[in-house]
């Protein structure tokens, strides 16, 4: 069993440290929110005061932050905590960040002597607890099949995308055209139902023809079609809206650092950030409400 | 058995017809074009001179035509062909067409006690040759069930989409989603390709994920990611981008009718616009062209 | 002076046949509504029972409809109103259509020796009765010549656009990118609103900057930058903005029926699509309600 | 006369540290390119090896840099410019730059008892060498006046957005609002042409009714319009395409910090984004070149 330090305890890593307990793990963990430590303490972790203390010793470090200025505040810099970390040590950040922020990190980890991967992860607050989620990986293939154990503890697919950043770019794609597809999916069901359609007998043809989606397989956003989705409880829940937008501008930073262009996914920014003005906090595929005709 | 008039022998009224007369019934037909007479005679057809002679004594008429104009041209009129038609027959019309043009029919037919449903298909000219179209059918139920024995032979799939011109509306809404997750995942993977990534490796992370559409499963637009697809000979076949423009067109027009606002369906419609100025001849997955960069 | 039939009393074509009865023109009238009849009555005109009374004998015909389908139900087929007008005769039809319908029925006239030319107007109903509008005219040179008289009656600015549908192609070319700027002025305003700026500051800025236009510097959308435009009072009057959807619709039958892609003209049509599907009453500046947050 | 330290010297920056001398101010200047300095020395300015000993005991500091992290990279850190700079001393940074980061140095200036405005401009280099650039400025009303007989040398128009960092706003707004009108007129032309209009009887058109603005005015796109355009000389010199969308992913980052959507802006530069990856090096006018069709 490996000891391994747990930087940031919120909704999904919380859990996901849990998880790495449960697998027998010795997990010494770091927040800056106490009632976050009190819980993990609750779950069997060892609670550090500073991220310094949680990572001394340690052969893992694994993280899972809000976004690119929070991972490069905690690991570069004067005072960052690579410096702190024993060389040999395998990061493991899972936190969804723009691919050049997750590059710099590993790079000057690399400097230090210490391997660096990125593993964002996908499968929402629901996969983190039910151990459950996908873990998107970029870096070397050694250091995935390293880490592999503590991810199989926290997920069920493994994802090997390419090298330092290629997690992060493949996350960013994948959640593009979800959001293009789950704006796109409301957009034909409000039309079908503006031209005389039943939601689910038109849901029902489109999954069984080209139209075919994971948003109307799995997640239809139209109340009233499928059980056991936000949509059939108000869109409480889920993958928030304002995460969706977040994803969304770094397919923006990642378009415009590579030249790409992004006309669909652009668009689909422009509806969320719509839509954030007033739903941001309900799960992302309320995009509908943006579609339906008030009443 | 059933005696049978069938109006349009193009790529996809053709292969049909052909089918509707090895299923073991009479066929009559009509087209403008003698070549197209000729195949269907030999396929054991016979063959009408106009087409009042093909529908003459008829039970059911079949109609495959490019456009909206085209069957209100054909049955509508001081001398449309309702006049022809024996009252208590039935006419399945596969083209797609705009609903209200649909609807239109179906009423004129209505008051003439002649029976009308749309279907219009989905599956290319494979499915049609091969005999397993989707047929997307508006009309009553009992229509529905008159017209099955001659879908069958033609098709596998047959949903029921609502009353007359719900079959135009659902075929339009969902190949409107068609557009908008082929484009998008044109985009995703020229996004993903241009940040590094094996385009083939991005495929398989994102048809495991949330990502997942009908176009990255199925139809993957990137070359040398599937085998048997138009991606892997030169877009050659296929359905047409210019075909997919027209149904976009048919999206937007339903949209203004419905007072309905299809942002990603209007842009798509401009991005297969642009793309139908040099490439409208190729397979609709050909819109990646418009995305990859120039070497 | 000249003997003048005039079809269309609507809000512009009313004011516009007083101001040619003013002008010294003898004119007789014919629209569906009794009470517009009434007040044409009032005004100096002499009124018709039908359409085909109004153009007996006379030289000029001058036709103000709201859209393509009444401007082809007028004029053509079996009792349309080309069969009563006496060759020789020029049409003025001022109704914004689109432009094959407008060369369609041009062309019907000519087989009967009747001139025939579009001529569109800009200027709303305060420019139609103030005979300040502008007409934009399509067809040949000294057609216009002759329309002049009765043009100039009516409005100020009189531009020849080309041969038969080139006004109207012109005035929708116009309005869409009129539709692109005012969008996009809202849109600039309350970026810079949202960002701490003062939109009379941000307006006085940019319209002495590149970003000009004629909606910032004579319409401004956002309230309380300007006196005396409709955002001052509420988007009451003006140009409707279920008007400027009707134009938004022709320019994407314009651009299918040449092959042109119009991104910009496209997702401003989404726009006002899913403007007016709360406030298509209110004048088109209104669309700046759709980017201002909600308080 | 004022001492003056001028840092960046580039296409701008050069011309504008010359009409700073012209009007008789002590300019001492810096740049990393030496090329740059020794135009500069000959035009009359001494020439610093460092920006500190640029900024030794004068008065005024103006900079010219191509973005953010060059902005903050200068004055800000451990080694930044404004420990360097005589308290009580004003900064104009010419950048265009996010307005957050403006705000930065702004707040860290003032820490110092350093005064700091942002007057990011507009006019391109021609203006720049003509002395007829106008000023956007972001700071208090004062610091506006110190700076005004500098800002006077160098430009014609000087506008006050607001506090700081408004500057920056006011022009990345102006310059979204810029691109939208530039496509959006494009776009007309190119429908207008489609269907068989000249493009100078077009542009008249739409210059004298309500398509009005600034592109169509001053610097139409289309080749053969207008003289002295860009577009007359193969989109050589003017405004770079690669620079508008720098803005434009400015305007996306404001959009962004702010929570308004911005679908025009976010369309307009996946436009720029895709004629970039061939033209970024053309004027930006030639993102016609985007809508014209091939021949």
């Amino acid at each position: 069993m490996a000891n391994i330090a747990f930087i940031g305890l919120g909704n999904m890593g919380g859990p996901m440290a849990l998880n790495l307990i449960k697998a027998g793990h010795e997990v010494r963990v770091y927040d800056l929110a106490p009632a976050a430590l009190v819980a993990a303490k609750a779950g069997g972790a060892s609670v550090a005061e500073t991220p310094a203390a949680a990572v001394e010793g340690v052969e893992f470090v694994v993280s899972m932050l809000p976004a690119s200025q929070h991972v490069e505040g905690l690991y570069l810099g004067g005072n960052g905590l690579l410096g702190a970390i024993r060389p040999g040590s395998l990061v493991i950040d899972c936190s969804t960040i723009a691919p050049a922020a997750s590059r710099k990190v590993a790079q000057a980890a690399k400097a230090l002597g210490i391997s660096f991967i990125d593993a964002p992860v996908s499968g929402g607050t629901a996969g983190a607890a039910a151990g459950t989620l996908s873990f998107i990986v970029g870096g070397a293939a050694e250091l995935l099949e390293r880490a592999r154990p503590l991810l199989g503890a926290m997920g069920k697919n493994i994802f090997h995308a390419g090298d330092n950043g290629a997690g992060q770019v493949a996350k960013i794609c994948n959640n593009m055209l979800l959001a293009i597809h789950m704006a796109g999916s409301a957009e034909a069901l409000a039309l079908g139902v503006a031209n005389g359609l039943d939601p689910s007998v038109l849901s029902d043809i489109m999954v069984k023809s080209s139209g075919r989606n994971w948003s109307l397989e799995l997640y239809n956003p139209w109340p009233g079609v499928m059980d056991k989705v936000p949509a059939a409880h108000g869109y409480a829940g889920g993958f928030g809206s304002a995460l969706m937008l977040k994803d969304l501008g770094l397919a923006a930073e990642a378009s415009a650092a590579s030249g790409s262009a992004v006309p669909l996914g652009e668009l689909a920014r422009a509806l969320y950030q719509r839509h954030c003005q007033s739903e941001g906090a309900l799960d992302f595929s309320s995009i509908v409400n943006l579609y339906r005709k008030k009443d």
